[in-house]
């Protein structure tokens, strides 16, 4: 086992209508005075909103609204957002929403603390060593962001899309209430659950070694995910399956599951390639959702990279879908790879998830583009699993396609 | 799954040789003053107990210290401890040891701020809801104290052995070095894998239900602990064997294995029934080894209570030993129950643990004594998976005679 460094100190409450408490868990925790960030559509319409605002309301808690944060969360709004916090003096950042709402508000909580511009920690000008205290009410089971320690801000000005990490700006408190993921559409479902298993491929297969504990975790996650995702999509109101969704994209991510798979021991595990590899399609086309396109990225980079080291995948491929190798020469290990392969790629379109880049429109001309777009973001040769160059990611985007 | 509030705050350093970096942890964590607490026994002669001092000697930590603690803690020790850490206004408490040593200094810890007798806070007059940081350097993977909400002390004037829980004592940092433990004694190390699992079992089988995401987390880590604890008896250097059973015995315990196992969102999963009844042969003869109990007791329980509910029984017999019942009807299912009862205890036996009362000397006349000592401690009623009284206590011991 490879040595880490590890801590995951959100305070999780769990259950049935805790939406409703929400304001009773920031005062229990000391807060009184917050700066709520939310979007601009569901959180409003299915009146999760009010209720949060009411909750704070009857709790006695002072808040000031930034509203509309979009899909990637664009840096200009963050900027307004820390202006705020810095005038009302907030003593916490309570986000309710998902992914987008929550890396908003975890910006604005290190920046607050920043004398310079708040992209200087994406630029890598700066790193992120304290924040405000941050409060979440989860409403999309995806990102993780609801425990993780990364925060990725959009820069229109710059055409930039960037993350950054920090365990002070982990969020203090999570309110996650499944009910609230009861009117999701199946397609930001089944994205969701594509994200949250692809968090945790990304560090199962870091190319760092294996850890038994972790290794186990890992692929329990996984397995619960499937379970789950199955059941969801024949009922989306099954309250165990949204829980237990809910519950796994937040470990998935929290680093539970990288605990030493890491080379460096206070590093995030994993090499990140299909994120990596993925965020080129959602910027060459932004209305390619994050999940959607791991579905057809991930299971392309696992068989263009198995034979690197198929004993790791028939890890997996015991650990998740019980395959054993028809024997332990290099042959019968990748053929049980790849049957593993397949079977996570058909649970992916079981769900409704495309398996080919032409399902976005995307063709054999784009190939260069994102290509070089990848050389430009992550450098000509980067990879934890099998060093990728770039006549390695065509090979995997044509793969794709 | 039923609701549930979860936080495991501790920031975990996991590592070969992390010992001799403890004074820079706690630096880093802002502390500068510590009372260093420790046992009498193989801290100081195996050299660890000065590695710790050099660390913090040359990370300009100051300190002051209590040696001493034995196994089973006593509240005067405790009381010296909460005088010193005044006298000296230390801003942390250093705990080098097992789960003793940790849990002396959680109850220093809480009992700093506390006006009256730090015994309050275990005859039930008090509940701790603040408390001085807490540090450890874990000796002993078993107890899971580094992590866990509980602190067990005794009192001899009393003749009292009591337990508390909190989650402000929750330890803010610790230092796993795995190496540490490869010194253990065989006993003492099957011991600790028989404690670990039994703390995931008294969360499994907690009659609350289930949880699909924290019931695979469950059975993957007991998994873990029987396939590195056979390795560990092997080969005591095991590195990565002695990490697994460290690592797994802190999961084993800071909750995370009881997530949505409890009826109470804010109460420790579980009727912990077999650690009531393994605590009374402990008072009765204070040489009995807990872990070793353990190993007694609770494959009885197990037996005794497992047609209450045999389907919970089959999850984890599918869940740790892939084994199916040969139908569903009750008999099918007790059978596949027992059949995984009988491979665990197998296990401990394959371990060196005792299988029997008697081979702890306890004798038919004892059992009298446990039964009433049982129903002072507990009441005439306890247990969560099933409801025990005195006649079902009885036939529980008796049938491990």
């Amino acid at each position: 086992m490879n040595d880490f460094i590890f801590q995951s100190p959100t305070r999780f409450f769990f259950g049935r209508g805790y939406t409703d408490d929400t304001g009773s868990y920031l005062v229990q925790a000391g807060f009184k005075n917050a700066l709520l960030v939310y979007g601009s559509g569901s959180v409003i319409k299915t009146g999760t909103l009010k209720r949060v605002q009411d909750s704070l309301e009857s709790s006695g808690v002072v808040f000031v609204e930034l509203a509309g944060v979009r899909p990637n969360p664009e840096v200009e709004l963050v900027r307004q957002g820390i202006e705020i916090a810095r005038e009302q003096q907030v003593d916490c950042i309570l986000a309710v929403g998902g992914g987008s709402v929550i890396d908003c508000a975890k910006a604005i909580a290190f920046g607050y603390y920043h004398e310079g511009d708040v992209w200087d920690f994406f630029s890598g000008k700066a790193k992120p060593e304290r924040a405000l205290p941050i409060a979440v009410v989860l409403t999309i089971p995806a990102a993780g962001s609801e425990a993780s320690s990364s925060c990725v801000i959009s820069n229109d000005e710059l055409g930039q899309k960037k993350g950054t990490n920090g365990d002070c700006f982990r969020p203090a408190i999570a309110v996650m209430d499944p009910e609230l993921t009861f009117t999701l559409p199946a397609y930001q479902t089944a994205a969701g659950i594509t994200d949250m298993i692809c968090h945790i491929c990304e560090r199962f297969f870091s190319g760092a070694g294996s850890s038994a504990v972790t290794d186990r975790i890992a692929c329990a996650l996984v397995c619960a995910i499937i379970d789950a995702g199955k059941r969801v999509m024949k009922n989306p109101n099954d309250y165990d399956a949204r829980a237990d969704i809910m519950w796994a994209s937040t470990l998935a991510h929290n680093d539970i599951a990288g605990c030493g798979l890491s080379a460096q021991p206070s590093a995030r595990a994993g090499g990140w390639e299909s994120h990596g590899m993925e965020h080129e399609l959602s910027a060459l086309d932004t209305h390619i959702t994050h999940g959607a396109g791991l579905a057809v990225i991930m299971p392309a980079w696992m068989r263009y990279v198995c034979s690197a080291d198929p004993q790791r995948f028939v890890q997996f491929a015991r650990g998740v879908f019980g395959l054993e190798p028809a024997g332990q020469s290099q042959q019968a290990m990748v053929a049980c790879a790849r049957e593993a392969i397949d079977m996570l790629q058909d649970f992916f379109s079981s769900l409704g998830m495309p398996s080919r880049l032409s399902e976005f429109g995307i063709k054999a001309e784009d190939i260069d583009k994102l290509v070089d777009m990848l050389a430009a973001t992550k450098g000509e040769r980067f990879g934890g699993f099998m060093t990728l160059g770039r006549e390695d990611t065509r090979a995997i985007y044509e793969s794709a396609l």
